[in-house]
């Protein structure tokens, strides 16, 4: 009643969506994946600065390589799934806040000169906009399995460089037979929420 | 073309929606706060873990309180918002994971048992948290304007206790006059996704 959004997005986004442990074999094409990156990328971060990076791993010989740094349980499922992401941080992504935060080209040099106020940040904001990325998998009628079992260090040295941190691997596509356990609960609106 | 979400709920949560700095007085009720919760609360954690709190800052002292905390410019908008919440991840949530985990209750112990573990995986899913409620907020039809802009140190001491760290600060509310900056550009899909 008090949400403006409509039921079916509700459903689409949040109710009905569920992390899928299986998929089918229907490819995740680029054209969903531009569709999904150019509504997200609006998503809000601090002074824009938009540290998400995403490599999408295609060629069987780069799936292979990173199912090696899963964890044993998320192997299988990163093995068969249309589309895996590994969704990274750029610690260096001061370098591009002049362009992406005219109104403020000091945040640069003022906020984000050291490397660690950097990492930090674009955990922060990165996590932001994973999340972000997740739900618009969803927005293209796909599921998401966003993990984060996995070698932290062997995904970096194997896929990316010192300047990018990993986040999460997230398998992509259409949900396949049995691809979730029971909803588990929640916790209740006056565990989360307190009014001071 | 690509994405199955309406073209107005994509408006609703990504492509109009900005980032409010001035706010008009109608207030936020807490059955639109409730709403946002029965909503997001469903949102994907790494093992459901759920490490997101929320303080609602209602009262005139305490907003008043908050409002010292926060950096200069951030100032103003705190202090008139209708609404102003204090993000914050709970460090201690693996004690509340055989509940809301069934399918492994091993893991509060197997992988959470350290207070540093606790605190890295609290930030990560935390901020996957705070996205989902920004995108909660702005499904009922309200503004957002999150903020890093404060002391964590002070905000902690004076509204949470040390097993909570402060994440983001969230004025709420309807758009006022001027209530935003133009939009700042985003980086190109060429920028931000590699495939391998």
């Amino acid at each position: 009643m008090s949400l403006v959004l409509d039921a079916a997005a509700q459903d689409l986004l949040f109710r009905e969506a569920r992390t899928a442990n299986t998929f089918a074999a229907e490819p995740v094409t680029e054209e969903q994946i531009q569709a999904v990156y150019d509504l997200v990328k609006y998503g809000p971060t601090a002074f824009n600065q938009s540290p998400l990076r995403v490599t999408l791993v295609r060629s069987p010989e780069a799936r292979e390589r990173l199912v090696g740094h899963m964890a044993e349980g998320n192997r299988p499922k990163t093995a068969t799934a249309p589309l895996v992401a590994i969704l990274s941080t750029d610690n260096e992504f001061h370098e591009e806040l002049p362009r992406l935060f005219p109104h403020f080209p000091q945040a640069k040099d003022l906020l984000y000169a050291t490397r660690p106020a950097r990492e930090r940040s674009a955990l922060l904001n990165g996590a932001l906009q994973a999340a972000y990325f997740i739900v618009g998998i969803r927005a293209a009628g796909l599921a998401a399995g966003p993990m984060t079992g996995f070698d932290p260090a062997g995904v970096q040295k194997e896929f990316l460089d010192d300047d990018h941190t990993p986040l999460l691997v997230v398998n992509i596509g259409r949900p396949g037979a049995n691809a979730w356990l029971p909803r588990s609960p929640r916790l209740d609106v006056d565990e989360v929420i307190t009014t001071v």
